[in-house]
C-alpha cells in the first residue's frame, strides 16, 4: 500500500495519526503485508520442492514431533558448556532410535533431513554410526560379515557404537597415503593393527573420544611383507561393559571445534592392537588363512559408496540456504532504516532499497538452483548405484555403467565443492544483511556459519574436489577430439566446433532474457575454458612433464573450468525443472530462474567477454537486468521463503520469525538466556580496581565543569 | 634441495636411506629450507612495516611482557566459559591500567595494536572505555566539561568506567533515528533521559552488562517541545560503591555471540532517569539555563572523530591478515600430500603446489597492500585531524580543511568496508588451506574468524560505507564536470577526457607487468565505472527522483564504482611505497606488487575487458601471469612472512609456529586442552542405551561371519 493510499485508508476509519504512524512501522503489520503480494500458490510450491504433498506432510510430522520432545530443545544449546551439548546430543539417541526401528528407510531419511538442519552437531553423532560405520561394512563387508556385525549389535545399537577411523593427524585428503599398518600375522591368524608414528594418530574421529566401540579402521594392509594398499577393518575400542578403553588402544578428546560441538571428535593411537583375520572387511580384497591376497579386478567399483555423502550435500547446502535467507529475508520485511524524505518519518524497509534487494535476491535465486540440481543428482545417483548393484563384472553394459559412475563422481565433486561453498558464504551474507544482531548467537546465523563450514572440508576437500572436475574435463574433452560420444553432463564438449567463436546473436537486447540465450551462452564459455586447459595440459605433456605434474601445473585452469562447468550445471538443472511448470508457478519461478542466470554471467563476466559471447553493451544490459530482476523477485520474496515451510523451531531464529515480530521475539529470548540477577564478579574484581584512590561523589545538580556561557542575541 | 641432490648428499654423509626419508619429510628441517631462500633482509622489511627499528623493538618488548604476564595467557581461552573469559578479561583491566599510566600515548597505542591481536575481546572491553567513551568526551564536551570528568577519574578508572550506549534494538545505522529522548526541564535544570519503546532500548552496549558505571548516551535532544536532533549525554548507570543500579536504569546481558566473549555486551532501558543539564556535552550544541538552544554553524566539523576507528580498522586488517597468513603458510610449508611420482614415496609440500600458491598467494599480496595503504590512511587523518583542530570557522583555508575531511571520510569509509571484507575473506580462505585442522579451536583461525566478523558491521555497516564512497565518487564526478578541481584522491576524475576509451598500449605483452600500465589500467576503469554511476543518477534526476531516492536507485553502480575505485586506491599505495625502495628489498616487493595488482584486474577482468583497456588475449596474458608471480612469491613466502615478526605467543596457533614443528605442539596442546580421564557420562546415558538386550561378548579370535572360499589357483 502506498503513503497516500495508507493515509487515506486512515482517514475513512478515523484512525489517529500516530495510531497510523504506530501502524505502518509495525512489523507484524508489514509481513502480512508483504505475504498478501503472493501471486503463486505457496503450497504448491512447497509440494514441488519437497518433492510431493505426501512428503511435505511428512516433514511437517516431524517438526512437530521434534519440537514437542523436550530433547530437542534447540533456544538454549547457545549458553551451554561443550559437555553439556555433548550429553544432551548423547540423550537423542534414545528417541531417534525409536524412530529408526519403527519407520521406513525413506521416512526416516526425511527425517534425519529435518534433524541435520535442526541440530547438525548431533545429526553429525548419529551419522557416524549410521552413516560412516555401517556405510562402511555395507561397502566392504561380505553379506557374511555384515550379518555377523548386525547380529553382533551394529544396527540395534546392543553393545554397539561404530566410529569411522580414517583420516590421521598429518593424512587428510590422501588415502592411499595412510600410514596406520594392518600386518598379517599368520601364525595366530590376527591382524596387527599399529600406529607407527605421531602423524599416524587417528584423528578427527567423529564419535571416538566418548561415543564409541568399535571403529572402521583404514590402514595400510601388509602381508608377507608386501603393502596393498588402504583397506578397511573393524577394530573394537572399548570393553562396552565398562567403556574402558581395550589393550593397545590410547583415545583423547580432539575437544573444542568451530562448531558441531555436539559431536565427539577423538583421537585414536593403536598400539600392537590384535583382531581375528576375519575382522578386515573383504568383500573386495581378500585375505585368506595361508596369506594369499587376492585382490579385485575394478577397483573403481567400490567407488560409488564414497559419493553418498558429496551427493547429499549438494542437496543439504539447499537447505541450509533455505533457513539462512528465510531469516535474513523475513527480517529485511519488517526492519526499517532511514527514512524516505517523502514518507512522514516512517523508516524505509530495508527490502525495498534497490542494494539490500542485491545482496539477498540473487542468493535466493541460487537456493532454487541448488535444490533442484540437488534433487536431480540424488536421482542420478540413486539410477546409478542400481545399475551398479546389478551389473557384474564381464556384464555387457558395465562400461556404460562405468562412464556413468565417471560422470556422476566428477559431478558430485564439483557440485559438493561449489554448493558447499555457496552455501557458506549465502549464510555470511544473511549474517551481515541482518546488521549487528546478525553476530547474536541467538539470531542462528553465527552458529549456522560455524557449523556448516565443515562443509567445505570434509568428505573431500572442496579445492581437491574441484580439480577432480578438471581432470574429468579435460580428459573429456580429450576423448571428445578422439571422436568419442560423452555422457550427457559433458555432451557440450562433443560440439567443441560449433561452439568456439560462436557469439548471442540476438536482435533485440530484451531476447536476453531466455533460457535459451543463457544456457548457449554457459555452454560456449565452457567449451572455450575447457579447451585452454586440455591445451594447456597438452603443452605441458609436450615439455616433457608426466601425466600427474602436467595437470598439477594447470590446476588454475581446472579449478576455472570446473567453476564455470558447475554453474553452467547449476542453470541448466534449475531450467529444466522450471520448463516442465505452467500457470503463476511457471511465472514465478521463470523470473527466479533467469535471476539466477542473467546473476552468475554477471559474476563471471570476464569469461563471456573474454570469449566474446556478449559484447560490452550486452553485459551491460545484464548488469541492468539484474537490478530489474531483483525488484521482481523481491515482491514475491517473502511469499518465496515462505514456501520453504521451514516452522519457527525449525529456523530457531527470533529475526526469522514467521509472524514478523521480530524485536519482542528477540528481547524475549535474550532476557530467557540471560536472567538479570547479582554481578557476578564486582567485589572480588571491579572494586579493588576502580576504588584506589579517595575521592567524593555526589550526582546532585551540578554544572560538572560547564563554563555558562552569556546569552547572545 | 632437489630430491637427487638430496641423495646424493645422504650417500656423502653414510645416511641410511630411512634416516634420509626421515629428513625429507621431517617439519622442522622443511621449514628451515624455506628460511634458506631468503634473497632479501627479513629484519630490513620488518623495520619497514613497522615504521622503524625502534618500533619494532617496542613490539617486540610488549609481545615478551604479555607472554609472561600470567593474566595474558590465551592458549587455553578456547574451553573457558563466557563468564570465565568475562571475568579474565576483567583482571586484566589492572596491568593495562598500568601501561597507561606509565607510557606515552604513541607507546601504549603500539601496545593496544599488539593487543588486538592476541585477545580482541579484551581489546573491545578497554577499548570501550578508553576508546569510545572517552573519545566521546573529547570530541563532543567543551574543555571545562573535559576536565570535569577526568577529575571525576575518568581518565584514571577512579570509581569510574564508560560504555558509549548509541545503537538501539531498532537502530543501528540511522544514528539521526535514534529514539531514546533527553527532554529539557527547565523547572529542575535536567534533563530527562526516556526510552520510549521496545525499538529504543540500546542495544549491544559494550561494557554496560557489568563493567560500566556511566555511559556516552545519544537521544533526541527535546526542548520546549522542538527537536534539535541527536546529541550525547553521559548519563551515570550505577553506584561505583555497589554496582547496583540507578534508579530509572534497566540493565541486561546481551549474551552469547559469535564472538569476542570477552566483552560484556548490553542492554539498557531508561524510565525517565534525570541528569543535570551540565551532563549534555555542549562543545557543538549548548542549551542554556532558560532553554536556548545554540547550533553550531558547521556539523561536518563534528564528524572528525567518528573516523579514527575506521582508519583503524584499514591497518588492523592488515594485521589481521599477516596473522592468519603466518599460520597458513608455514603450515603449507611443512604439511605434505600426495606422493609425486618421482620422489621416492616423499610426499608434496602443500606450497608447491600451483593451486595452493593461487589459494595464498593472492592473500600475501593483499596484506601488503593493506599494510601500506593503513600507514598511509593514518597519516592523512593525522594531518587533516591537526588541520582541523587548528582551522577555525571563517578562517581562509577552512575549504580546503574541509575538502580534506570529505575525502578522508570518503576514502576512510570504503577502505574500511572493502578491507574488513578482505580480511574475513583471507581469514577464511586461510582456514580452509588448513584442512581439516583449521576446524580445531586450536589452531586460532576459527576463533579469529569470529573475532574479526564484527568488523564488517561495526563502525559502519560496510555496504553502506561502500555506498558513501560511491556517492562521494558520483558528487566528485559531477563537479569535475562543472571544472573544479578535485583532491588528489579522486583527481583522475579530472582527467575523464583522456581516459575514457583509452587502451592499453604495451607493444610486448610483458610489458604488461609494469606499475604504470596496472595504474593507468585501474585509473581507466574507475573513470568509466564513476560516469556511468554518475550519468544513470543524472538519469535518475531527470525522470524526477529527488537526490536521495536517485542515488538509492543507482546504489549498485556506486557500489561498484566504490569498490573498484578502492582497489584501484590500494594498489596505488602499494606501488608508492614500492616505488621508494631499493636493492633486494625493491626487488622482492615488487614482485609481490605486481602479482597484487594482476590478480585484482583477474579478480575484476568483466570491467577490464568490457571498458577495453585490456584486450582478450592480454586478459590470458595477465591470468598466465599470476599463475607464474604466485611460483616466484611462494619462493619468498616464508621470509615474507616471518618479516611480520609475530611471536608463537603472539600467533597462538601451533600450526603457525615459527620452528614448523606443527605436529608436535599441536598434539601437545590437543592434549593439554583435553585431559585423558573417566568417561564423563557412561553410566548415566550410554549403559542404558545399549544395554537394552541379552548378548554374549567375545573378542576371541573367531571367523565373524566371514566365509572362507576354497583357494582357487
Amino acid at each position: 500500500m502506498s503513503n497516500s493510499q495508507r493515509r487515506l485508508e486512515a482517514v475513512k476509519q478515523h484512525i489517529s495519526p500516530e495510531q497510523e504512524y504506530r501502524n505502518a512501522i509495525d512489523p507484524v503489520i508489514s509481513m502480512n503485508e508483504e505475504r498478501a503480494k503472493a501471486a503463486f500458490d505457496i503450497r504448491s510450491l512447497t509440494y514441488l520442492l519437497d518433492g510431493g504433498e505426501n512428503i511435505t506432510l511428512l516433514k511437517e510430522k516431524v517438526m512437530q514431533e521434534l519440537e514437542r520432545d523436550p530433547l530437542f530443545k534447540m533456544d538454549d544449546v547457545y549458553d551451554l558448556s561443550k559437555f553439556e551439548i555433548r550429553e544432551r546430543t548423547m540423550e537423542k539417541f534414545r528417541s531417534m532410535l525409536h524412530h529408526l526401528q519403527n519407520e521406513s528407510v525413506d521416512q526416516f531419511k526425511k527425517r534425519m533431513e529435518i534433524v541435520s538442519l535442526i541440530d547438525p552437531g548431533f545429526w553429525t553423532r548419529f551419522g557416524v554410526h549410521y552413516g560412516l560405520f555401517v556405510g562402511a561394512l555395507q561397502s566392504n563387508a561380505t553379506s557374511g560379515q555384515l550379518g555377523y556385525w548386525f547380529e553382533k549389535g551394529a544396527l540395534s545399537l546392543n553393545k554397539f557404537i561404530g566410529c569411522f577411523a580414517m583420516t590421521e593427524l598429518g593424512h587428510g585428503s590422501n588415502v592411499p597415503g595412510l600410514e596406520t599398518t594392518a600386518t598379517f600375522d599368520e601364525a595366530s591368524d590376527q591382524f596387527v593393527i599399529h600406529t607407527p608414528t605421531l602423524t599416524a594418530t587417528k584423528w578427527w574421529i567423529g564419535g571416538a573420544a566418548h561415543s564409541a566401540t568399535h571403529a572402521a579402521v583404514f590402514a595400510q594392509l601388509i602381508v608377507k611383507g608386501k603393502r596393498y594398499g588402504t583397506k578397511c577393518f573393524v577394530v573394537p575400542l572399548r570393553d562396552p561393559k565398562t567403556y574402558n578403553l581395550l589393550p593397545g588402544v590410547n583415545i583423547g578428546d580432539i575437544g573444542k571445534k568451530m562448531g558441531r560441538d555436539g559431536i565427539d571428535n577423538g583421537w585414536i593411537q593403536f598400539t600392537h592392537v590384535r583382531i581375528p583375520r576375519g575382522y578386515m572387511l573383504q568383500k573386495h580384497t581378500k585375505v585368506s588363512r595361508t596369506g594369499d591376497v587376492k585382490e579385485p579386478k575394478l577397483q573403481q567399483l567400490t567407488y560409488g559408496a564414497l559419493l553418498q555423502g558429496r551427493v547429499t550435500m549438494v542437496a543439504d547446502s539447499g537447505h541450509v540456504s533455505k533457513k539462512a535467507l528465510t531469516i535474513a529475508i523475513r527480517y529485511a520485511a519488517v526492519r526499517r532504516q532511514f527514512a524516505s524524505s517523502n514518507a512522514n518519518g516512517v523508516e524505509t524497509k530495508l527490502l525495498d532499497y534497490p542494494i539490500h534487494q542485491r545482496r539477498l535476491m540473487p542468493l535466493l535465486a541460487q537456493t532454487f538452483a541448488m535444490l533442484f540440481t540437488g534433487t536431480e543428482m540424488t536421482a542420478m545417483y540413486n539410477y546409478m548405484m542400481s545399475r551398479l548393484d546389478s551389473a557384474k563384472e564381464g556384464d555387457k553394459d558395465l562400461d556404460e555403467v562405468i562412464e556413468m559412475l565417471k560422470e556422476t563422481h566428477s559431478t558430485s565433486a564439483g557440485l559438493k565443492a561449489f554448493c558447499t561453498w555457496n552455501c557458506l558464504s549465502t549464510i555470511e551474507a544473511c549474517r551481515q544483511a541482518c546488521g549487528g544482531h546478525g553476530y547474536s548467537a541467538y539470531t542462528g546465523l553465527a552458529s549456522m556459519y560455524q557449523d556448516f563450514a565443515v562443509q567445505c572440508t570434509w568428505e573431500g576437500d572442496n579445492t581437491i574436489l574441484t580439480l577432480q572436475l578438471g581432470r574429468y574435463l579435460i580428459s573429456s574433452y580429450r576423448e571428445a577430439l578422439k571422436g568419442k560420444k560423452l555422457s550427457p553432463g559433458v555432451g557440450y564438449l562433443n560440439n567443441l566446433h560449433s561452439l568456439i567463436g560462436r557469439r548471442c546473436k540476438v536482435s533485440n537486447l530484451d531476447d536476453i532474457l531466455s533460457f535459451d540465450v543463457i544456457a548457449e551462452g554457459w555452454q560456449v564459455v565452457c567449451a572455450h575454458v575447457v579447451k585452454n586447459a586440455g591445451s594447456e595440459f597438452e603443452e605441458c605433456l609436450k615439455r616433457g612433464l608426466n601425466v600427474d605434474d602436467a595437470y598439477e601445473q594447470c590446476s588454475q585452469s581446472r579449478l576455472y573450468a570446473a567453476k564455470l562447468h558447475s554453474f553452467n550445471y547449476l542453470f541448466n538443472r534449475f531450467a529444466d525443472a522450471v520448463r516442465k511448470l505452467s500457470g503463476n508457478l511457471y511465472a514465478v519461478l521463470k523470473t527466479v530462474c533467469l535471476l539466477y542466470g542473467l546473476y552468475t554471467i554477471e559474476e563471471n563476466a570476464g569469461a563471456f567477454l573474454q570469449y566474446e559471447y556478449f559484447t560490452p553493451a550486452q553485459i551491460e544490459f545484464v548488469r541492468m537486468s539484474v537490478n530489474d530482476l531483483c525488484r521482481q523477485v523481491r515482491d514475491q520474496a517473502i511469499p518465496l521463503v515462505d514456501s520453504f515451510n521451514l516452522s519457527d523451531y525449525a529456523i530457531n531464529s527470533p529475526l526469522g520469525r514467521k509472524d514478523g515480530n521480530v524485536y519482542v521475539h528477540y528481547f524475549e529470548q535474550v532476557k530467557r538466556s540471560n536472567p538479570q540477577g547479582e554481578h557476578p564478579y564486582f567485589d572480588r574484581l571491579i572494586k579493588p580496581l576502580i576504588h584506589k584512590q579517595s575521592n567524593e561523589d555526589d550526582y546532585e545538580e551540578e554544572l560538572a565543569g560547564l563554563e555558562e556561557e552569556e546569552e547572545e542575541e
